[in-house]
C-alpha cells in the first residue's frame, strides 16, 4: 500500500464544512464573520506520550482529546484539524483502528480532518487543530491565562490523578488490583476533552487552562500570566482522585503527588468572580461536567497550599517537563 | 534548560499580526474579510528528509520552505505557521541555528511563528502554515490541481533535478566536482519556495502543484484531478537542470531521471490556457522567476514524453512514495 491509497482509504472523506478538505497542496477554509480562529498543536511520541503496545484505536483518540481540550481551554468551537503521521511502516491493521478512534471522536465533536501529511519514519502523531470564537463589540470571547484578578475563585473539572495513577501501574510502580486499573488506565488513554464546559464557560470564567503537566505546574501558568498568586485547598484537590474510593495502599503523600502534579489530567482549571459562582454551577450542569472549587486567587504571588483545617503544607510538586532531566518515559 | 525556558528564547517573538502568539493554550488569528484560509502540514524525520549532519541554519530554512511551496501552489499568501519541535536533548547551539534558520526565511514572508509544541524524542520537525486567499464573487482565488482542461500550456518555474542530483552524491551513488556539488546541495538543503510567483498566477493559472515527489509523479496529481491528459517536452525539461552546463560525466537517461523523477525541486508546475501566454510570461518577470514551458495538456488521458523530434520516449520514471519498498533514505 503506497502514500496515496493509505490516504485515500483511511483518512479522506467527504468535505463537510471545509471548502477543501484532504488531496490539494493545501486545504481551505471559511471562518464566519467575526469570529476568531483558535490554532493549536501537539506532538506525541513512541515512548515519550504512549507505550508501543497502546490500542491503536485509543491512540488515535488521545491524539485527538489532548487537541480538543486545548480548544476547550481557550472556549474554541471545533472546527477542523490536520494529521501529520510518521510511521516505521504502513500497517493496515494499526491504521484501521487508528484512525477510527481518531474520526470518532473528530465526528462526536464535528471537526473536520481536512488534511495532512504521512511519512516513514519513528512512530510520531503530530495534529494542529482550529476553533472559532466569537468576536463580540471587537474583542474576542476567548479563555486566556492572563485573566485571572484578586478574588476569584479556582475551579477544576472531572477528576485528577487517575490518568498518572494508571501511568505509575504501567510503569511497575504501584500495584493496583484490577477493576481500578481499567478506570484509571480508561482516564490516561481516553482522556475527555472538556469541549462543552469551555464553550460554556465563555463570559464566564476569567482565566482557563487545560491540564496537561499536572495540576499545580499548570496553574503556574495562569499565575504568572495574570501576576497574581493562588490558595489550593489540598484536600478538596486529592478528593477528586476516583481511585481513592477504592481499598488502596497509598501514602497521604503519594495522593497527593497524584492530585497535584500527576498530568495527563486534561481537565479545565479555570477562575471565576465569586459573583458569578452560580453561573459556573449552571454552566457545568448544562455541559454535564463536574466542576470543584479547589481553591481562590491573590493580589500576593505565589503558590499556597492549605489543607482542610487551613493550615499551610510544604510545595514540593514538580511540574512536567520534557526536557528536564527527570522526565522518564510517559 | 527547561521546556518553557527553550521556546522563550528561541521561538517567543511579539506578536505581529496574529490577535494572540505563542505561550496560551491556542494562538489566535483573525483572518480578514472576504479570505479563506489556506492550511497545509508537513512533516520532517531524520533519515528521511535530512541527514543527520545537515546544518541546522539550513534545515530551519527547508523545513519552513516546504510549507511555504504548498502556500505558493495554492497562490495563498503566507500569514502564519506553527512548529511541533521533537529532539533527542535541547540542545542550545542547534536550537539557536535551527531557530535562525527557520525565522530568518519567516521574516523575509512576513510570516509569523504563533505556536506549537516541544518535546523529546526522535528529531521531528512537524510544521502547520496558514495563508490567506481572497474571495472575489462567492469564488476564491486559489490555485487547484483540478482545473487543467484540454489545451492548456503545462509550465514550471525555476530548474529540475539539482537537489537530487546534490542527494545522489552525499549518498555516495555519484561524483560531482566541488562547485557542482555545492551549488545542487543549496538546491537541496535551502529550496526556495515560489511565494511571489504563485501570488501572480492568481487568476492566470488554470492548475498548479508544487513538486516534491518529483515532475512526472505530481503532474501526474494535477492529471487525475483535472481528469485530462499531458505531453512532456523531455529535452526541454532536461534543459532545466543547472548542473547538466558543467562538464559532467552523467548518461542521458541519468539526466532525464533527474529531471523527470528526482524530487526535492521545490517549483511550482502549473497549467494556463495559451491565450493567458503572456500573462504568465508578465507574472515570472513580476516575481523575477524564470518560467518554461514544458509540455501541453490534452482530453486524451496519460503522460506521454516526447524529444526535440517529436518522437514518443518511453516513460520509465516513478515518483517517490514514503511507503513504497523502495523508498531508500532521503
Amino acid at each position: 500500500m503506497g502514500e496515496f491509497e493509505l490516504i485515500a482509504r483511511y483518512f479522506d472523506r467527504p468535505v463537510q464544512r471545509a471548502v477543501l478538505g484532504v488531496g490539494d497542496d493545501c486545504a481551505l477554509l471559511q471562518t464566519h464573520a467575526n469570529t476568531r480562529l483558535a490554532v493549536s498543536t501537539d506532538m506525541l511520541v513512541l515512548g515519550r506520550h504512549f507505550f508501543a503496545d497502546v490500542c491503536p484505536f485509543k491512540l488515535g483518540h488521545k491524539a485527538l482529546a489532548v487537541n480538543l481540550s486545548d480548544l476547550a481551554a481557550c472556549g474554541a468551537r471545533p472546527l477542523a484539524f490536520t494529521l501529520a503521521l510518521s510511521m516505521p511502516a504502513a500497517d493496515e491493521a494499526w491504521l484501521e483502528q487508528f484512525s477510527r478512534g481518531l474520526l470518532a471522536l473528530a465526528d462526536a465533536h464535528g471537526c473536520e480532518l481536512i488534511g495532512g501529511d504521512t511519512t516513514c519514519g519513528p512512530l510520531t502523531i503530530c495534529i494542529t487543530i482550529f476553533g472559532e470564537i466569537p468576536v463580540l463589540a471587537g474583542r474576542s470571547l476567548a479563555l486566556l491565562r492572563s485573566g485571572a484578578v484578586d478574588g476569584d475563585d479556582l475551579y477544576v473539572s472531572g477528576q485528577l490523578g487517575d490518568a498518572r495513577l494508571a501511568l505509575d501501574a504501567l510503569r511497575g510502580q504501584v500495584t493496583l488490583p484490577a477493576g481500578v486499573l481499567e478506570k484509571a488506565r480508561a482516564r490516561l488513554e481516553m482522556p475527555t476533552p472538556r469541549v462543552a464546559l469551555g464553550l460554556a464557560l465563555r463570559g464566564i470564567a476569567s482565566a482557563a487552562i487545560d491540564i496537561s503537566d499536572g495540576l499545580l505546574g499548570d496553574l503556574g501558568h495562569i499565575l504568572s500570566s495574570s501576576n497574581v498568586g493562588a490558595t489550593v485547598y489540598v484536600d478538596v484537590a486529592t478528593s477528586l482522585i476516583a481511585a481513592r474510593a477504592e481499598a488502596m495502599e497509598l501514602s497521604d503523600g503519594q495522593w497527593r503527588a497524584l492530585a497535584l502534579s500527576g498530568g495527563d489530567d486534561y481537565e479545565l482549571l479555570f477562575t471565576a468572580a465569586p459573583s458569578r459562582g452560580q453561573a459556573v454551577s449552571d454552566a457545568a450542569q448544562a455541559s454535564h461536567t463536574p466542576v470543584t472549587r479547589i481553591g481562590h486567587i491573590h493580589a500576593q504571588a505565589g503558590l499556597q497550599l492549605i489543607d482542610r483545617n487551613g493550615v499551610p503544607q510544604p510545595h514540593v510538586y514538580q511540574s512536567f517537563d520534557h526536557f528536564a532531566s527527570d522526565a522518564s518515559e510517559r
